[in-house]
């Protein structure tokens, strides 16, 4: 028996009657440190993907012999055409830890296959590790789309993964700008990038090469398209459940490329925490134990908070 | 005083009694020869872009000194940012041809920007020669997306710019499917391409390298996501005016690439008609005179109808 945070499709609640995690098909156990909650946590609390199960995606862990480790989401099979033309996180056999088809880590153990775990560097501490999941999906955006000196990027959200995209694009050297509708965020962002809220945009409109939507929101991609510049990419960040009425017609006639953007490089995100270049301390919020995993969730879907924390356990 | 084809932004009728073009800002006048009637033409006739004017972008005229010619259909300022930026066919200053605040070439003659023409080999009849315009759009998809051996295409909609698509992409090697309703239509693709009918798609889910939506229709995109891979690419060839309901979270998910696609490069496709590359011969559909054009429109509206062409002038 085991307490985790348990999503029944509707709502989250405490559970002190958790079987252990199933460590079949070579998964193994790990001892859960911290877990950070994600917007996509709230999404999933409220019906989103249907899942049942324990939350929790964003997290440090210790193995059996005492290494503190984090492991990637996706437990891919490593043996179909998708997984061998290189697309392991796109695999259609695939579950993804707390999200799809497998608990999470909002519990005492998590099961996770060996070869998904990444180790924790001493540099990092149990809090900056709970962003390893979600920088690497900033990092990601790196990797689809050419940003670097002479190139103009908006991200549009400010909150936490917005904040780490433009972080992030920062180190490429890229002219960063963070759109967003929080003052008291938007100071979060630090030196090296404008902030502008959303109703002082429109001098920018049709100039930026790249556009990040990472709000989250129904008018985000609208409001990307009428910033970036003609045959200029948008990054798709977040997801939007369900169908919405949206103009394509720009898509096609400003020749814009519309980039759909997930799970990224973890080697790149613990890099950027373990040597500095990325400080996420000023996106850390408040911290809980696992028995408060309620009033944790409460913080963590209040408007403008930062990332909620959960201790699990460890020494801190 | 001349004959045209004038759209008052809820109908065409020949008119016949037009002044000549406007050549001023360095334009030169043309004697059309043949025109083509296209999906946009029927879509400004019924309102898009609430064009006033002229109609007609796909067209073969001939210079004060009898030079068979067309002509690129975006005139731009060559002076903005985005002109001395390489994208001369977005200047935010353009008039367009028979679409945009310029008339265009359903008319005895035309005005054009001088550096807009390219000659018309002897090998291009005037028939085929009106389908440089749309054959160049199709080309413009293989400067957006990397295709040939190896690379799997489908392309939605078995229409003219459809069949554009399918057979520029076979020049590449790619392996191209072309999908569509009309048996009739799939038959014209010809050799080395495979053809489907949309109910025979099932099997062929999530397995395209790339997929082209030329279906005008706002069920493209969402048939289009359903047959890409993971990390494939969608190619939007068709506008589909206005705000309509879609489901983008596939995007996302599946980290797929969004690409516009308008208008292409004349040299490639003027090349490739000349040396026979390329036959359109089998979508030459119904030949009218300018007296006729109000039939003409009435065919080009008839579902499954290939393209109709209206002869102006010169000796056929």
């Amino acid at each position: 028996m085991m307490r985790g945070v348990y999503c029944d499709g509707s709502s989250v609640r405490l559970r002190r009657d958790l079987p252990g995690p199933e460590t079949a098909k070579g998964e193994i156990e790990l001892k859960v440190r911290a877990v950070g909650i994600c917007d996509t946590d709230l999404q999933l609390a409220r019906g989103y993907m249907d899942f049942r199960g324990v939350l929790g995606h964003e997290f440090v862990a210790e193995t059996a012999d005492g290494r503190r480790v984090t492991a990637e989401i996706n437990n891919a099979c490593h043996g179909c055409p998708t997984c061998l033309a290189g697309r392991p996180r796109h695999c259609p056999n695939r579950t993804v830890l707390g999200i799809l088809n497998h608990d999470g880590a909002m519990a005492e153990r998590v099961a996770v296959p060996p070869r998904n775990l990444h180790d924790v560097p001493d540099s990092i501490d149990d809090h900056q590790a709970v962003f390893i999941e979600p920088l690497a999906a900033a990092f990601r955006v790196t990797e689809q789309v050419d940003l670097g000196p002479g190139v103009s990027l908006a991200v549009l959200g400010d909150g936490k993964l917005g904040t780490l995209c433009a972080w992030v694009a920062r180190l490429t050297g890229a002219n960063v700008h963070l759109v967003g509708k929080h003052p008291s965020k938007l100071a979060l962002a630090g030196e090296g990038i404008s902030t502008h809220t959303l109703d002082a945009t429109a001098a920018l409109a049709r100039t930026f090469d790249v556009v990040a939507d990472c709000t989250g929101s129904r008018t985000g991609l609208a409001t990307a398209l009428g910033l970036v510049r003609p045959c200029g990419t948008v990054v798709l960040k977040t997801t939007v459940a369900g169908d919405y009425a949206v103009n394509l017609a720009p898509v096609v006639i400003d020749e814009v490329r519309v980039v759909g953007s997930r799970c990224g490089p973890f080697p790149a995100a613990i890099a950027a925490l373990a040597d500095g270049r990325i400080d996420v301390r000023p996106l850390v919020g408040a911290v809980y134990t696992l028995d408060e995993a309620e009033r944790a969730f409460d913080a963590a879907g209040a408007p403008g908070s930062k990332k909620v924390l959960m201790r699990v356990g460890g020494s801190g």
